[in-house]
């Protein structure tokens, strides 16, 4: 009888699934885009990331990204990041008009700029998806 | 026969209903400390943030919630306002091991520092929701 | 004997007017902006921000913008709406020497790069008033 | 004859002159805190901030401060520097109400939790104000 | 005779003695508040920063504290961990003069107010530090 | 016999050689940008930063640029300063591969966005010394 014929995935292979799952392709040009500078770093950011955190089972992915979208809008710091996020959250079923109101909201927490830069992201996003039919 | 018995509220009666039900007792407590020094400012955060904003139907309180508690963890820079928040979430159903699951996930996003403050103020909040019975 | 010939304007009209004094056509550009993807935001731009506090008889347009232009270059993570509020300074008759100067001082509070991004911004917005004639 | 009775006064000095005619007291403690850590850094202080850039003509003192306190609510992260410059702005000045105009302005631009801990801060110095008669 | 006497240690294991080495009992406490609202927030704490990131060869010790140092002087939000890798730098051969300099320096990129709280950090860890002999 | 031929440096004199001894062309190129719209900004960019702080004999070059990166990466809103100051690390002898695990730790105190996009800045000022052999 054969053993272990499904053995617990590593966290490596937990957080690969997790990301692609979540992020689609973005999630991959990322990884992709470490690889000539920073190999360990798209290791890291499978493993803790996505191996990690995003594997736990005590909050629903579509939470968790909502989370990832405020945050990030707040912060207004990191564009690139944002953009996949939002991507992100369509995937795991957050809609649009929800996206909107979750950036609308971020005015009150972090100013009108951020919103409007927030909004703006979501714009190209939807503009990207929109275009890939 | 009486028109309008029951005439649309007002922005600022629909804002104190709304910031009762989420915030309770803390919201009235920043209401009341600006009494003093900004009475109109009181009057703002009760008309925007809550009867423009957590009026809108277009999202959930319970995400709504997830959404600030990231957003002011990841911040970092405002910890009165992340505390109200955090009993906020819990007052619209939001769990402790949920929450903790929000503020952990921001240590990707904004750093382990900013986790390491958002559990600290996490387990006042949840002392006093202890203390309080 | 006409009555309400000159009703109170209502916080959408006084604001609208508020933005266009300050903003100008970059202020038109934004609520143009968010017309497809998040119209009520710009209602709420109008309302909150320009009907509400811009309208508020307790401190001039100048000191305002000035407050505006100290505060963006501060916080480093909103170029579009610096842009903006250099164009509004301007347009309420703070100098270009004076938003050099308040600029640089931003160096003081938030560090040379926040400066030299901000002087980089007014540089724009100063060539895009030239070009204009 | 004597010459140079009034010589050009060095960047020290300037700096030193003009500390005291804005942050009065507080300005002189901040200083004296450093003596024994970093007695460099308060020369520094003195000379940059206060001998070049307060000492420029180009901006009124009124104005310098209106910035100061806007950039410092706006941050968010420098508490114990906000409190020095609410009552170095009563020192050149600005009214209280006015204070309070610019604070509440923020929320526009870095979220209402910012213009929220700004009045925290502007109701300590109001009340140490009328502490000290 | 047994082989792998000494076995590979795990991310855990090789974790908790970097974190022992770098942050000495401060880290220690860290973990141990972790304890009841979120154990394995202690766990990735141990494993990711310190079992991956802090166990790489390719950076000495004394220049990851340098680095440490200078971003949370810089980021201004959290203190307590600042306080923190203040022992730490300590620790690891960073001398109390080197460590002015380098919160000193920050005064360039982030502004004089995230100096002047990084010092006030540092005197409050010195004198721990005295006062513990 | 002359005297004095070799006089003690000015401030802007020294500050002038060592943002050249670090900065090298790109820093030249900052002065420039700032001669048309803020040229005393530009003496006190010579001055204060390099003239004061990097001629302080407290703390080595290559320690100073590792705080540098460390912190702009960690703030993620000064880009171009970014840049200038990876390329000024490299000029002090901080090597490609120190300079990419600086960046990584990062991630665990600003988080995995700031960490991403300071690699990001990296890959092109590695690429920039490329192309120019």
């Amino acid at each position: 009888m054969p053993l272990n014929t499904s053995p617990t995935p590593t966290r490596y292979q937990q957080g690969l699934a997790r990301l692609r799952e979540i992020d689609g392709e973005a999630g991959e040009r990322v990884i992709d885009s470490l690889a000539d500078i920073a190999p360990d770093f798209a290791r890291y950011l499978i493993e803790f990331p996505f191996g990690d955190i995003y594997s736990r089972p005590g909050l629903d992915l579509r939470s968790r990204e909502i989370a990832v979208v405020a945050a990030l809008t707040a912060m207004g710091n990191a564009a690139p990041q944002l953009k996949v996020h939002l991507q992100a959250a369509l995937n795991v079923g957050v809609t649009r008009p929800e996206i909107v109101e979750i950036i609308m909201q971020m005015a009150v927490y972090a100013g009108f700029p951020a919103a409007l830069n927030g909004l703006a992201a979501a714009r190209e996003v939807f503009a990207e998806g929109d275009a890939a039919g």
